[in-house]
């Protein structure tokens, strides 16, 4: 099971930072377990490691093998939960570079997540003589930037493979009943998945929003969701010994002491989607009512050539938390000579991982000293199973987290605003007294 | 030249936001121009885009031939602003996907800022069957992760090609005489490029630490250059019509307002890496004696199904800087069916662009709605002359910035505490009593 490690914070934080949480823990873990608090209807991932359609899985990974045979390339057409769940594992348990080392396994591009034209145009031109197909993820099939790229990315299918062979190179993953989507998918006959009607965007990377890109990449799906049933199982038992009440009290705890500003720090570059994936699953979680931590994440070391000096020394409003693998994939001997004019002579013999690990120690405490809390959670080896887990911690402790500090973690209202400008802007029928409103430099809120 | 437009942020700024700063920026200003304030031994960035030595970047062109006729990739090994904006102008002036699409071009892998074993290990492996050089950027050579990578990648190159051949594929980019990484270049016969002694890591991509890789990738050097000389120009005249003059009070005020997180934000994935670059000029700068505005940075619409909810509704502590470029490269017009499924119907034969474009006016008018103030600076074309313009404008006004909020913004001592730490960990001589203090529990400040 994940470890988590208070020690580096705890110079920061009262005495009674967990006791005094543990009723409104207890609290919390009963709205996500009976789902009667705010947003109760989209906790349905709470019970979703155990009780997922397996029947479904099982033709995710089908699907996944007729993919791989017929293309060179999959692009998933998604925006938020749509695609940072399945960008952060695949990244992760494969490479940032993983478009240049897949080798015969087709590359996955994530685009529909913007309204850049010199982007959209870049990827049709790369697959225009490539052979690929297109998993398209959206709930409603209305959002404007996934379905404009849906719209291009299938009339480049049908120019290359004709309407019918276009059908069967798309693959549709949305609600099982309702939307745009789903209604288009049913006329054409695109094969479908789901994504459950009591599951938000954010919680969403266990389902095939996030399964079947991870599958065409040939990550391991089911070493994924054991690894979160098995944090499912721990995690749900009440307890001060529980690491997610740990976290989620912890943060709070922070948070109240000024502390504004969380920074997910990992010491490998496989982390860097992760932290993407993480700050929406926190920042629009908790981030209403004009409150919230405000999330950011760094990659370390690197970034203590950048964000360290900051980090070090500038305003006292920071929090860090961790993320630890012990084993890494790779060995690298060091291998200086014993003059080596740098001044690593000294590493000789040593593995780079164990200097990894020093430099991970010396900046939890130059941090600590430094004013600044450190939180640290280890996993075990980079591997399907332990990002599972990890998944699911972030996910549960989230759920409490909000609940603990009053907000509905499962909404998102601030995301429309926008959209109704943009909608307005762009003269979409609908919206036309909005648009008078912003025309004549009024503002609506909301 | 930029535009600077702060009229979204106007309902957030007191009326004398910027006259009563006029007499610091005056003063601010001059510190800049004859070197005599905190730091001044490192303002050669200042006068650079017009002093710097033709002669060189004619051999940083020649080499960059050179090495793309000999090399299928660049690994460029440096840490911090020895490798942030060669990366930033790089993704910026090509693309995110730059190594995907780079045809006959090398390969451009940046590396050495780390001590991940599994992302050497990667990229030592894919390398092993290509021809690739070496660029090691480094002022002193002694910083580990770049000393590490570069054994690495030497050993691999000296196997490769023998040592003879190894030579002609290290290019080292350093200071002009001192350093352990100079007296190896010297030693051993590499080509070498300087980073002159005036100019620290963070402002340091239009010397050769930035134009090498650049040049290797087939940009466009000299424009970059021209850019960044009339930016130059322009910012280096005194007064309040000043865009860097504007954007420095205006970030000082909205900070003295409680405005304590800055987000640069962008409307292109090209922008990302900028943002980077951007992280630490401000953050690396600024980020002292316990203040500064901590900068994080957004890609817009993408991260506003992420971080978007924060943004419109989370804790009022934000400001956003938005950097906007008029014209896209590519032009992409909309076709949908009139009946489109997906409510795309009103856009027929619209452009992405200007979809794109009453995004960013939709969002700058909700954010501020919601009390986030925006900040707009106008680009052109998304080319290497108005790269340069923006690299010119976020130096000169960062260096206006950090002197109007009374710390040296030239100098970082904070990066140094996780270093001691982490040498004091691994055992290296010289490190023995802060070793002692560590294992007993004590952590030193500093």
């Amino acid at each position: 099971m994940l470890q988590f490690d208070v020690t580096h914070a705890l110079p920061f934080l009262p005495a009674n930072w967990l006791s005094s949480r543990l009723d409104g823990l207890t609290e919390a873990r009963r709205l996500l377990e009976d789902g009667s608090g705010l947003g109760g209807e989209f906790t349905g991932w709470v019970d979703l490691p155990r009780s997922y359609d397996r029947e479904e899985v099982q033709r995710v990974l089908q699907t996944a093998r007729i993919i791989r045979r017929q293309s060179q390339a999959l692009v998933v057409i998604g925006i938020g939960g749509s695609y940072l769940g399945a960008r952060a594992l695949l990244e992760l348990l494969t490479s940032p570079n993983y478009n240049l080392l897949c080798g015969t396994s087709p590359q996955v591009f994530f685009t529909g997540n913007n309204l850049s034209s010199d982007a959209l145009t870049e990827l049709l031109d790369y697959l225009r003589d490539k052979d690929f197909s297109v998993n398209v993820v959206s709930k409603s099939g209305t959002t404007t930037e996934p379905a404009i790229a849906f719209l291009l990315f299938r009339q480049l299918l049908e120019e290359k493979y004709g309407r019918e062979g276009a059908r069967d190179r798309i693959f549709a993953t949305t609600d099982r009943e309702e939307g745009t989507l789903r209604a288009l998918a049913n006329q054409e006959g695109y094969a479908t998945f789901s994504i459950p009607r009591d599951i938000g965007g954010r919680y969403s990377v266990l389902t095939p929003a996030g399964l079947l890109p991870l599958a065409v990449a040939g990550v391991d799906i089911r070493g994924i969701l054991d690894g979160a049933r098995s944090a499912m199982t721990a995690l749900r038992r009440p307890g001060q010994e529980n690491p997610a009440w740990q976290y989620a009290a912890a943060r709070n705890a922070l948070y109240a002491q000024g502390k504004n500003i969380e920074l997910l720090a990992g010491y490998e570059p496989h982390l860097r989607a992760f932290g993407e994936w993480w700050k929406q699953l926190f920042g629009e979680s908790e981030g209403k009512d004009g409150q919230g931590v405000f999330p950011a994440s760094v990659e370390f070391t690197t970034d203590l050539h950048s964000m360290g000096q900051y980090i070090q020394e500038g305003a006292r409003d920071l929090f860090e938390t961790v993320v630890r693998f012990t084993v890494p994939q790779s060995s690298c001997l060091l291998d200086p000579h014993p003059e080596d004019p740098s001044g690593l002579g000294y590493l000789r013999g040593r593995d780079l991982r164990f200097v990894n690990e020093q430099a991970r120690r010396g900046t939890a405490l130059a941090h600590a000293a430094g004013g600044v809390p450190n939180l640290l959670l280890t996993a075990g080896e980079r591997t399907p199973f332990w990002a599972g887990q990890l998944v699911y911690f972030f996910q549960y402790a989230c759920g409490l987290s909000g609940y603990l500090s009053g907000v509905n973690p499962f909404n998102q209202p601030g995301v429309e605003a926008y959209k109704a400008n943009m909608f307005a802007l762009l003269g979409k029928p609908g919206w036309e007294a909005r648009r008078q409103a912003l025309l004549a430099g009024q503002t609506p809120k909301g």
